[in-house]
């Protein structure tokens, strides 16, 4: 979705993937073949290039390091990719920052999941430090035994684990936001981001909070694009607790939550994020149009391929589809589908449709909203 | 821009190009080097493809008859292109179909040009029947002297001419429409084609007409592409002469009047014809916004390389720049910038602006409009 925007902007893209088939080097010409986690693959490949930029987090942070100091400029820069890839430095980061956080602490031992426990009340959140994502590296511990049991399965893997307040939240919103260099923001209206097993299924813009509560939230990802110091895209995903918020975890580059900018913005998270790193001004960010829905298409529990769907999705004329390229596994994130609307129930109901088609089951989360 | 709309719906564009540095071989991963006017590097390409479609006319129709007798998928068809291909094709198909078309006549000798003269009265044009664009292949012939001087130069060069009377036109407007193999079609809106020197220098949505000319518009685009049983994009260019309309020329493809359609329409002509070439359900064509200008960014004389003024131009966070990859060259189509506004005046001026600021001059064309 980047090469697409580069495209516009006759900004050459050259991508570093880890296999000639993965779902980005299907679309773009220029591929160097390599790890994000090899110093030397990442050396080879940033020799010709102006700016490294990331899709994802999962890359070597002493390399990078190493690459600034040769001169390399990377945005976001290695000591954002190095918190962004770190719950706990995320966590230690925004709460001096004066930023609003759930209660947490370092695990080192699993007396400080008891200790934390007693001192919060149970349930307690663990989380992995590193790595998780859709709702891999996140438990939740309703007492001491879990805490052991989690510990005694864990604490061979060399995995740090965090401690965290269980929230009884109402809901999660996320702020996408871009930032250049010379500290230039543009945050995008809030969207809400409906979880299910702690995987988003849906996105809806505007987020069905009160307008002050909407500012707040913006005003928190101007701070949190300062106390990360990012240059591209953040996006900040925050808990609603009635009518507090609180940091939840931050992503440094365009981002699940912010695909709905694609149709439902003047300007994508994508372009913008080009824009913000390139250093050039920044696009408008405001909504094309009331209301905005977009569904995830999580691959079928029978491995179905979402192209069997897809005549049958474009029937409504109105919905934007977007296929990834992977292969079908289930749960994974093969696509989305868009629908911009009057309002959000006929956008959410019109996308959901689409979304069944294309991988069956029930796309949009019951409940009054 | 093609490979753009592909990439969201995980359509596998592969690319013929003449050289591994044309644009479109600068975005596109699976390019095959040939030449269109090759019936074995048609024929070569053609074995990989489910279907094959087209973004221009200079390929050789021979070799695409001899593709669609083997059995290969083209849309537009061989005969669909042939006409397209040919301006006098063109007027002797639309005429019989019952389509309003300038006065026009064949021209074998200069003799065809006097009497075609005496007929109408002078001014005359003549056009090449092949191969013209962008104003290149049209002259204006105030009177003998000037037919005689034509021919003098262009007996020689085998190009078939074509006589056509001198229309007092308004306006130029085209429409879009794209038809599936069954016969559905979706037209766009109406779009003024604002030209200088024979050159499309802006696109303006919704065209200034009154309803009842943009509805004759559409009732035409239907009838041409029924009268070329265009599968895929057609563009159908008119003139305006007070509230009569006349048929100028067709395009069978994406085309530059529906540039617009990339920000401007719920769906971009780019994915609509890979939806209608590949019989899926056709997009909503719908305006995305009241007013949207779309200025085409032609090669400046001192050459400058437009990417030298984008900085500037985005500066404008409502313009959006597409840049194709080209290398500059004076009164080359290097790209465009469409900005979506409440009015066609603010969406011009915008527009117009950034233009300025990638290739200089003024590019709001005057004139009470």
């Amino acid at each position: 979705m980047t090469h697409q925007a580069a495209t516009a902007l006759d900004v050459r893209l050259r991508l570093l993937a880890e296999r000639p088939d993965d779902a980005a080097a299907l679309v773009v010409p220029d591929v160097v073949i390599g790890s994000p986690r090899s110093a030397a693959d990442l050396e080879a490949f940033a020799a010709g290039c102006d700016v490294v930029t990331f899709d994802h987090e999962l890359v070597d942070g002493a390399a990078l390091e190493r690459l600034e100091r040769a001169g390399h400029r990377l945005h976001p820069t290695a000591a954002t990719v190095a918190i962004a890839q770190d719950k706990l430095a995320q966590r230690t980061r925004f709460a001096a920052a004066g930023l609003p956080v759930p209660a947490f602490r370092a695990v080192r031992g699993v007396e400080d999941l008891l200790a934390f426990g007693d001192d919060q009340g149970w349930p307690i959140m663990a989380k992995a430090v590193r790595g998780g994502y859709d709702g891999r590296g996140v438990w939740r511990l309703d007492g001491e035994r879990a805490a052991f049991d989690l510990w005694s399965s864990f604490a061979h893997t060399g995995v740090d684990l965090l401690a965290e307040a269980h929230v009884p939240l109402d809901r999660e919103i996320a702020v996408l936001i871009a930032r250049r260099p010379g500290g230039e923001v543009a945050p995008y209206a809030v969207v809400e981001t409906v979880q299910r097993d702690g995987i988003c299924r849906e996105l809806l813009v505007p987020a069905a909070i009160p307008p002050a509560v909407a500012a707040a939230a913006g005003a928190l990802a101007r701070q949190a694009a300062e106390a990360v110091a990012v240059v591209g895209l953040l996006a900040l995903e925050l808990f609603v607790v009635g009518d507090r918020l609180l940091v939840n975890e931050i992503a440094a580059r365009p981002h699940n939550s912010g695909h709905w900018t694609i149709e439902g913005a003047v300007t994508s998270q994508f372009e913008q994020h080009l824009r913000a790193i390139l250093d050039w001004p920044l696009g408008a960010p405001d909504l094309a149009a009331p209301a905005v829905a977009t569904v995830n298409l999580l691959g079928a529990a029978d491995g179905r391929d979402p192209r069997s769907g897809l005549t049958l999705a474009l029937t409504d004329p109105a919905v934007r589809v977007h296929l990834y390229g992977k292969s079908p596994r289930p749960g994974r994130k093969l696509g989305h589908v868009t629908v911009l609307a009057g309002s959000l129930a006929e956008a959410r109901s019109r996308a959901g449709t689409a979304a069944t088609h294309l991988v069956g089951g029930h796309h949009v989360v019951q409940g009054e909203r």
